[in-house]
């Protein structure tokens, strides 16, 4: 397929390598164009506007770090929206919020084009691999055309309704419940490592019991050693989505107290300098407040 | 063995069984003797106090629903632990707290018996089966001549430490981490049902990803469904477990502020009568809060 | 003095006809006409536009309810700061964002207009009495030309710097410690009902010893009485300050747990239809979770 | 009046003092002697045991720091209880739990002997200067018997019930509202510092406006400076009165969210060494959260 790829961070440089690899015939924009020229040499075009790279797409594919990035391709000034083909289909892959992604499905609408919500769960590893979780909603006739895209970027797809805002609201809830294992895991090792206990010896516990999830094994060996690396996914991102989530939770009046505790681990991370450390480190702070801090 | 078995509740009846299927020769106590009478056509022996229980045991195990219970076993007024042969090892499987283990541990020493804390990670379904999970800690030797009643028991032993107490504290984390789980699923479940979304699909979504563990697909399941049944741990053991383990981390000061919010959720549940409950229902009290209440 | 008074809600319609009788010279809009059309029996001019309304003002004052309102009178569509004399001075009165007062100063400046924060604390009866307090910031010496309004409108003038959005910082500070307060009441008044003890005699306690404070008397006695009348401040106005709150906390990194506690309490409030309620009946809530609520 | 006053710390020896000064013959028991002594100059008698203080007492006066130290004083080993005359009373003074204060009331029933909660507010300085607040509650005879020894102490008394605990009731809810004013005050500066605002200035305006209660102003004053001197009121004893306060929340099944943040205050300060501190310095851990902690 023809396809503009729009947003080349962490995330989105690995899922667009694996479909020039499968074939697929790429169109890349990104605001820095040094990461969009590393993808030359593999094949794809460079596009110098957002316009220009989804001038001849068949499916334009958003990978954009915020509300304001996609507004700002999409709409004025970036104006892409105007220059997509009739009948042509935008999957937003990134995570916004469930209002931006309502106005995206409305506005495509009343073009004729097509729009999916097609969030992804996954670190950049699993990008890489190939092996990202997609959540995926929008009409059934568009998920199934781009199924063979989701297949070659993810290890499994979960088409989760007709509208596709639900993908945005599934994926900020699955990022929240991300958190609530890291404030769960946090505060317990910090219990445990003040009872002079191994907490090597406890998430060996925990992961071969009840807690077998890659999300404890993965966060978990994380927070035992008090060491948040690699960054996969930056700590002020994370605190986005967290806005995100409570944003969209104020919207329908459900009250999260556990995702307002994790928001505040959030801004006093940021308020400690910590804006290029890994989201997991909001674990940090729950030492720090222990009194388990290293070396500060 | 000679196993005297005191504390016959959903979980220790069932754990007396299967001791008893096993081979062992098990002399069982219990307050309400009622309950301690239905095994004796299993072929347990009844007595009719906890002296009486211990007088010819090799191993001791309680399954007693909290702090005071065991106390008026093995101190006033049961006073078990005069009568408890030297060299018999106490193995203490019910959660109890930290404070107590320790006690226990110094006032079998004095005595020259052996304690062990073994306790279990699993709903009375699991003990049914044999297929507990069991967290041990003692002195090695006296673990490794227990293991036989832990194969009996369990699916698996954790030993975590020399110190017995050690146990006790990793129980404790191990439930406020299941409690951690219930109030992220209660939350995002609130979240997706106010986007009019289906949580059955939410739920299928994350079991099928990062997040599969039994803990998850178990409470999940209710939680989707907002029934909190079959009751296999009482709302009002929950809420001891969760002051056990506040307490004992005020003892070493760490702040877990999670821990709290669900202390809140207990409290809540208990001011409008749910103590008959599991203690999952916390999850309603969430929905409740999100105007979600089914016949409120 | 020429002025423009928008915005006529429970608070700027006491406060346009204070100034009405102080022999200043009004100019009112309002979007719902009829509110203007009240004043105009009293003296005021009624203009259909936010334009047409300071065409000949040396002052524009607003009193609106939200950002939104703000900016659709001053920007677009009502444009009026295009019209806004050269030399005339905005005091921007009710609780908007800090960022929006920001950008209101940025505004003002360009087009060599002065502009003014000078917030109020207090509830429509105070209003009515001119004896708000007023929190005002912004240039010296348009204060000292402004203060003959203060002092109709308000028992006393705090001036709390030079830059406008401190006035707005301070507001927002001042609302949040008043919903503390009420916060702190609610749960002590639920933990003194359910001891079985009488509220009032609680307060009086309160109110005679430490607490001698007007915002423990007035909240106080509508907490003790689980009645929250009259409305002088309705809820989702409450919440939307306690947002503009967090969202300025967010801008500079300071977590603010009781902020977001009382931000459960809006959002509660919201989920259980209360939208038509004061801003104090978040106490409400907490009796509810207490299981104390009357007709439930 | 033959008093018998037993627990000379901070607000004990002020007390004792001015019991002497008003011409009272007090016989004095401390733990640690010298502080007894200390009061032998100014007339007092000194106990060596607290069987001996009681021997010959009309009234009994306790200012003990906890739970613990009454019931050794008045229960085993101290068994002062068994001393004191039929007919004598037994004011408990301290903040004590709701539970125990309703023990002793039963034990002193059933001796024949009368019990009061005479609670008080204020810190060292008011006590010297006889200027607590007293709270009162028992049968109303006996306070009016003991109401020329609370003018005395204090420069009011509040009769609150004639349940003795009711007393007790009251004391631990004020305390909350003093933390949830400090809490409240310590969010609130950290929001207008980092606005780059005077705290002083802020301070100013509430104290002028709405929050003229002196709790507002005598803390105040160490929240804008982030100095908490001088030190009146320890911070491990204001955690065991946040601990008393919630375990009597949890006995009539109150959730009290607010308490359990400033639980959590305490506890991270005295996770970072806090304990000499004065227990307003619970304020200082949010300011460190926000990054503003000076020289840390």
């Amino acid at each position: 397929m023809k396809i503009a790829f729009i947003g080349l961070g962490n995330m989105g440089s690995q899922m667009a390598r694996n479909l020039i690899k499968a074939g697929h015939s790429l169109t890349v924009y990104n605001r820095t164009v040094k990461r969009a020229e590393a993808l030359e040499s593999e094949g794809a075009k460079v596009a110098s506007t957002p316009t220009q790279a989804v001038a001849d797409a068949e499916v334009l594919i958003t990978m954009l770090a915020d509300d304001a990035a996609v507004e700002e391709v999409l709409f004025e000034p970036g104006d892409a929206i105007q220059t997509l083909h009739e009948g042509a289909t935008h999957i937003s892959m990134s995570t916004i919020s469930v209002a931006l992604s309502k106005r995206l499905a409305d506005a495509h609408q009343k073009r004729g084009q097509h729009y999916l919500a097609a969030t992804v769960l996954g670190r950049p590893d699993a990008a890489e691999a190939g092996k990202l979780f997609i959540i995926a909603a929008g009409e059934p006739e568009q998920i199934r055309q781009c199924q063979p895209l989701f297949d070659v970027l993810g290890q499994k797809t979960f088409v989760v309704g007709n509208n596709a805002p639900a993908a945005n609201v599934f994926k900020l809830a699955a990022n929240f419940l991300i958190t609530a294992t890291i404030e769960g895991l946090a505060e317990s090792c910090a219990f445990v490592r003040k009872h002079d206990l191994d907490q090597n010896v406890f998430l060996e516990f925990l992961t071969g019991s009840l807690f077998t999830a890659p999300v404890y094994r993965n966060y978990g060996g994380m927070i035992a050693a008090d060491k948040f690396e690699p960054v996969g996914f930056k700590l002020p991102l994370g605190f986005k989505d967290n806005r995100l989530l409570l944003s969209a939770a104020d919207d329908v009046a459900v009250p999260m107290p556990l995702a307002n505790l994790v928001h505040d681990r959030f801004v006093t991370a940021l308020a400690h300098g910590m804006s290029n450390a890994d989201w997991s480190a909001i674990a940090h702070i729950a030492f720090q407040e222990a009194g388990l801090a290293n070396g500060e």
